[in-house]
């Protein structure tokens, strides 16, 4: 049995998680139905899309055979698997993990989070006080630690552009939007032109067409 | 070139995230030398495990080529890649996955850390008021998604036991340390009681032997 080909890409354009979907779906020449649904307001909490994805996340990437394959960088795995994004070396691939998982509680978590708070405060319900202080530390911890890896070497692994800097670049471009300040870490910058420069990049906002 | 070999964790016995790596090894007969850090007295923020674990993060697998690969996700996929705790099948990778970034998340990051915070209550050096009730709160609809996914099958992915049960029993078997109630769900204690049934199981407390 072959495997089934992707379909539909539910998304809103303004999620990093959704544009980790879209950048490499550009960037490998896969065409997609879109289906944008916008969070803030409620489109991801309806009953057909709970159906979905029963954590109400984007993005959703419907698949051929009918399944609905939900968190973002599993998403990008399934993607880039046996594509010149993923390494065939098993060490390497375990790296890209490693960054994903990474991003996924140290960047998703913190700098998409801030980024979010700030351009819809009144979309979270329940805060603790002093949370954006804490995400602000934590972020800037985060991005310590990605300009001191990024300061001796070109990508994240192995040297060659791949699914890990796909998925960091998601939420770290748009950091300034969370109140972090890029200017701050110039190998992360540097590395954020390099990623922006690769053939087919689209930026956040776009669809691949 | 053949692939590196396992050789060395660095763990902390208390960690669900060690206990990823160790469960998983103990099944695939896999042994490797235990150093332990307490992460509680600082021993993972000395300059010898910061060098190899820039997060200052438990566990880390070393490999016989000297890698040093963190992220218990990351480290779990690699020990499990090619063997019967890991699906063959490419859209079952995706949602072994899946599971682990959902883990990751929002069991690792919610669970773990009531359980962390109850136990150590004095480590945590910046705790947003009300964090409590939010972690609390997060971890009840986690544990509800859980619920509902698991009263309809065995396992988490293609029923049968993989990677994704280990990563995912890793916090959710010891939730009540973070004053979660499991008797609550009654779909996810039966799913946990099947994997502490698995050949080879040990408890988070125990080292593979």
């Amino acid at each position: 049995m072959s495997d089934p080909t992707p379909v539909k890409l539910y998304d809103y354009l303004f999620s990093g998680n959704g544009y980790k979907a879209r950048l490499a779906m550009a960037q490998l020449g896969i065409e997609v139905e879109y289906e944008f649904r916008d969070l803030v307001q409620g489109e991801t909490r309806t009953p057909d899309f709970l159906a979905l994805s029963p954590a109400g996340q984007i993005p959703v990437l419907v698949l051929s055979d009918g399944t609905a394959l939900s968190e973002s960088n599993a998403i990008l795995c399934w993607l880039t698997e046996d594509t010149f994004l993923m390494p065939a070396d098993k060490l390497e691939r375990a790296q890209v993990l490693k960054w994903m998982f990474y991003e996924q509680s140290n960047i998703d978590k913190v700098l998409g989070r801030s980024r979010f708070m700030r351009t819809f405060p009144d979309f979270i319900p329940m805060l603790p006080q002093g949370s954006m202080e804490v995400l602000k530390y934590q972020g800037d911890e985060a991005l310590k630690l990605l300009e001191a890896t990024l300061s001796d070497r070109t990508y994240l692994v192995g040297e060659r552009y791949s699914a890990a800097d796909i998925a960091m670049y998601a939420y770290v471009h748009c950091a300034g939007e969370g109140d972090f300040d890029l200017g701050d870490y110039t190998a992360v910058s540097a590395w954020c032109r390099r990623v922006a420069e690769q053939p087919g990049h689209i930026t956040i906002d776009q669809v691949p067409r």
